[in-house]
């Protein structure tokens, strides 16, 4: 067994798994359809009470006037820009180089729409209100996609004062601001703002039912009813238009209500983990202190020898701190902590043993 | 309430529907769900025991090296185009004027695939092997795609002679032929081939598993292994690549599993079905004796009067026959009936009485 599953395999035994809310398993759905009526009637092609009235909600909660159900945030994305992109006659949509369209669609939107994206900033960091001013009105930019918080990074966000400087040139300069909202419920905490506050300076959102919400899948796109009657009709032409959405739409309403409350504490949490790892030799984390529920950590090992202590870590105390790491150089390595569900039932003396193993673990390597 | 409202209601309330399943309601999930493992894993995106077993079962069943389950038709057959188009540097297919991606996928392969199709023969008949032979080799058409049976038409079906010289046409031009197989499981009795044997006349298959076999959504697209690997590259493009699709492949399996052995009984009640419609004044079906479990039901009358005599029939009788009529002239419309798990429960006395009060009902109006 390669070091890899053997911190997969060791991570999924172990008594106590630190970050995530659970097991990605069918008991997920199970728990979403307890008392689920089984003679509640099937949405049809978008159309129906249940899936008319998850849209409404969220449509409220986001603060836009209309929203549709979309199974991906791939998809709703595309379309949004896409939109965006005809109004203005436009090929040319600006984003952050490490963008999820960018690096985790496999260029759909270059293969399907022909929109060209102009990489925003460097990827190591945010983008800058400097940035969208550089913008040259020449290119004539039809969006700008925002993704809070600025996952591959660590899930990073600007100053508020920043987003919405940067909301206010675009306005000015005729560019359409979307909001990638794939973890906007897990910031909210952090700016001290409603989702409906923040998506105000936002001219259409996307946000996500399993990203830390922890649904099965599913997204939903926001904004005027004219921009969401066109992505019906694009969502249609992807062939996201299914029959019936409603497995996906129950779930994440069941996630939605179970989770969106418990952001602050993820946040505070994630912020104590990440202080854990801190006190660690050779280990920091991105962002230095996390603005939500995700932070990245860093480790100057290679991939091979942080793999090996973190499944040392996992045999040795029981606590399991990730299932994987990433090479980010021959030296360097990392992984994505996401604080979910299961941190508040991890021991906190247990925990405090794990990291004091870790910096054992990592000094020996 | 106007006439196709008062149709409507009068079906949803009738103590005997004839044609279909069942309500799509939230019980077909819960059904398929029964005894179902909460603690087997989810797949993720793509991978995972739950839908590669699936691929790889109706892969066997259709006889095909690979396959890949997708959330929509719509979906898998643009793609299939796609592929075969680039295959052969080409914009260009052909297909059935009535088509489901030319009139019920928003433009979907044009708009984002810039694919033009030729339409080939005529909307009222089947796609005939001089109209392939017709095909100009100027166009450099791509693919063929070829919906078995074709829907829109009543569900028709060619001598499978003449799907096999349309197949050779094919391979001696080198265009590619795809199998629009929404309801392929359906059209196996009439026929008397597997599935396997009629797949092998095609390049590409793909099948629905909410049509005749009344699941809640899905597909599958298959082919040989590399156009497969293809197809899972553009299923991501699209946004059709789900975290996990889980929720509609467990219920694809419960359905398929329930109703594929069903196929020859629905077609001879489907048979039987059409002779009462046809036993009828100013009633005639499309084909006049069905190929599989559907068929058109065609009267001499406007939309409005086959909708009040139909919802005569539904309070007079408790049958109901169906829910929606639509115009196909000024004095003459239609509707379609598919043929499920509701008729057999249908008793046969109460069934003849509702035909002959359909006739006196249409003989008054």
């Amino acid at each position: 067994m390669d070091g890899s599953a053997g911190l997969a395999d060791a991570f999924k035994q172990c008594e106590y798994p630190v970050v995530g809310h659970g097991r990605r398993n069918l008991g997920m759905l199970l728990e979403a359809l307890e008392g689920a009526d089984a003679l509640q009637d099937a949405d049809m092609y978008g159309k129906g009470k249940i899936i008319e009235d998850f849209q409404a909600k969220i449509a409220a909660f986001v603060g836009k006037p209309a929203a549709a159900f979309f199974p991906s945030g791939t998809m709703a994305q595309q379309i949004a820009l896409r939109i965006w992109c005809d109004e203005k006659k436009s090929k040319r949509v600006a984003f952050h180089p490490l963008c999820h369209l960018e690096i985790h669609e496999e260029d759909g939107l270059k293969e399907l729409h022909g929109i060209q994206p102009t990489l925003l900033g460097d990827a190591d960091r945010l983008i800058r209100v400097e940035d969208v001013r550089a913008l040259g009105e020449e290119e004539d930019t039809a969006c700008l996609l925002l993704e809070l918080p600025q996952r591959e990074i660590g899930g990073q966000l600007p100053p508020y004062e920043e987003l919405e400087a940067i909301a206010e040139l675009c306005r000015s300069r005729g560019i359409r601001l979307h909001l990638d909202g794939a973890r906007l419920f897990e910031i909210l905490p952090y700016y001290g703002k409603s989702a409906a506050d923040i998506c105000s300076l936002f001219d259409s959102v996307y946000v996500s039912f399993y990203k830390g919400l922890g649904g099965i899948a599913g997204a939903i796109l926001a904004g005027e009813a004219s921009f969401v009657a066109d992505a019906n009709i694009w969502k249609r032409r992807h062939g996201g238009d299914l029959i019936s959405l409603y497995p996906y739409i129950i779930s994440s309403d069941y996630y939605f209500e179970l989770r969106v409350g418990r952001m602050a504490q993820y946040y505070e949490e994630a912020r104590e983990l990440a202080a854990l790892f801190n006190g660690c030799p050779s280990v920091r984390t991105v962002p230095a202190e996390p603005v939500s529920s995700m932070f990245h950590v860093h480790a100057e090992r290679s991939k091979g020898a942080f793999e090996a202590a973190l499944e040392a870590v996992c045999r040795r105390t029981g606590i399991g701190l990730s299932s994987w790491v990433k090479a980010t150089g021959e030296h360097s390595s990392a992984f994505e902590a996401t604080v979910g569900d299961r941190y508040a039932g991890v021991p906190k003396d247990k925990l405090r043993e794990a990291f004091r193993v870790l910096g054992e673990e990592l000094s020996a390597r």
